[in-house]
């Protein structure tokens, strides 16, 4: 018996979670939910489509919803609502609202007796599993989180605001250097610009100030005014051509110290190297869309994060098989 | 209230168990149990010592007994008998034997209501999780592991009971080819002699055979005649001042595709770089008392492994706090 998956909203994120259910033969697609027209929207592999405001009538027959909707304004109205009809996951993503969002979802979720798993992908996620099992095992060190070299959307978001900007897009880029000596086990104290690079990529409007517009973005406050920025004015056929994708990555590295004297050093180390952020991410989404079916059938309710979740219930092994081949 | 450990055999491991305790400001060891006479053994910090024969009397007074014995004739009969008396956490590491030892260990675990974690460590353990993760997550692709570069105790052992071997230590390294292959994202078919070198240093007895003992060494089955290996000669003076320390490491590489045509490539990548083999691998095995603890009170029993402990559990911070700080 397969898992039944819904899927909810159907840009970038949705179509990489429809494509990830078709590698996984222990889950079932029932349907798109989306806000537009369903007849409008066309999938990437065929698949029924509905209307998100029907989704009430799919309360008894989708096992999980996959919410794939943006941070910004979707998830926070959206995580609550749906976890009063299905068990959710969704990948939640501005880390400073993730114990306000948690609750709200935590709520709804305990009220109608389903589970809502949030900020799933790689950061918040994956990364954010290394950085505690990380800072567990060496409790004596230091932990650093580099970003790229990838498209940040939210850089991007801000560059294509600027007055005079056609088209634009930002690459976060971690500097050698600084990844580095965070990898020596020396533990080095490491500014904000020292650690990443952004580089932009601009297409101006006809007879727009470039010198001005290279200006704003260099000194926007939060999004690039810490850092070292580059920004290239490009034609709009280099950018058709060259920067469509939405490659992305990153590094968790711990540098930490045991022994007598504190004598001996160590570093533990994860990446991530993504052709595509948003098919990447979808694929985690899947894989704990399965973990949250599993905990649902043993009773659980409430919101939970990625640190609640045991590796077995990830996996389409059984338990012994995964001792017997994995551990 | 400190979670009370005792640790039962005190070689390397037992001496970095205790030295991890003491970076734990929320454990507390009670006592170091040796089969050897208590009088004789000096610990590094100090600590009460006692006979592994007098564990019974601490039955109530611990809460997790760590088990710092062998995989080759200690744990096979010390798992399942201390899981008799109390909550276990233990790195148990032959690989092929693992689904056997954890059904002894569960059986007596659940009889005497107790938890006993099996297989702790980096591999088994933190590689395993890795590996476990990885396959959830790509799971279209090709999992690759590789150690070193390390020194392997097995190996090592191997090598001096070799007839004109008066010391000897075995460093296994990857291949940085192949670890440039497996990362490439391509997923190689890699054999076991193009992943890893062996690399020897024997200290010969006087007058002994080198060439012969060279020959034994490189042809030994199962250990080197699948590899490439090398063999140096070197004084007991140079033994002595180079090859006393235990470093290890490797890494856990998975290569995947998504999208449509799986046009789309993604490198999920763990690594270690450990000055000290035994010490890291009691910083693990602390961290996961800490979760046998937890589960404990939660009234778990019965065998379990790293697969089954979420990471919540490993961290003295709290649940919000990792979700606000780490998440």
């Amino acid at each position: 018996m397969s898992i039944k998956i819904g899927i909810a909203g159907y840009g970038n994120l949705g179509r990489g979670v429809q494509l990830a259910i078709s590698q996984n033969p222990d889950m079932e697609l029932v349907g798109i939910f989306t806000r537009r027209n369903p007849k409008t929207l066309t999938p990437v592999l065929p698949c029924n489509v509905y209307s998100i405001d029907d989704c009430d009538a799919w309360k008894d027959k989708i096992d999980v919803m996959i919410l794939c909707g943006g941070s910004a304004t979707d998830l926070p109205e959206q995580g609550p609502a749906f976890a009063k009809l299905f068990h959710t996951v969704d990948s939640f993503d501005t880390h400073a609202k993730i114990p306000e969002y948690f609750a709200a979802v935590d709520s709804s979720a305990k009220a109608s007796g389903h589970i809502g798993l949030i900020s799933v992908g790689w950061d918040p996620g994956l990364f954010s599993l290394q950085r505690a099992l990380f800072s567990s095992v060496l409790s004596c060190g230091e932990t650093y989180t580099f970003w790229g070299k990838g498209v940040s959307q939210g850089h991007s978001d801000a560059i294509r605001r600027v007055e005079g900007v056609k088209r634009g897009v930002q690459y976060t880029i971690p500097i050698e250097e600084a990844v580095n000596r965070a990898r020596s086990g020396e533990n080095p104290a490491l500014s904000t610009r020292e650690k990443h690079l952004r580089e932009c990529f601009v297409v101006a409007e006809e007879g727009a100030d470039t010198a001005k517009i290279e200006k704003t973005i260099c000194e926007m406050p939060n999004y690039f005014a810490d850092y070292d920025t580059v920004v290239h004015f490009i034609s709009e056929e280099e950018f058709e051509k060259d920067h469509q994708a939405i490659p992305h990555g990153g590094f968790v590295i711990r540098g930490g110290k045991t022994g007598a004297d504190n004598k001996n050093r160590h570093v533990m180390e994860f990446s991530l190297k993504l052709d595509s952020n948003p098919e990447f991410t979808a694929s985690v989404l899947v894989a704990y869309a399965r973990a949250v079916y599993r905990l649902a059938q043993g009773g659980e309710i409430g919101a939970k994060t990625v640190l609640d979740i045991p590796f077995t219930l990830l996996s389409p092994k059984s338990p012994a098989e995964l001792r017997a081949e994995l551990l």
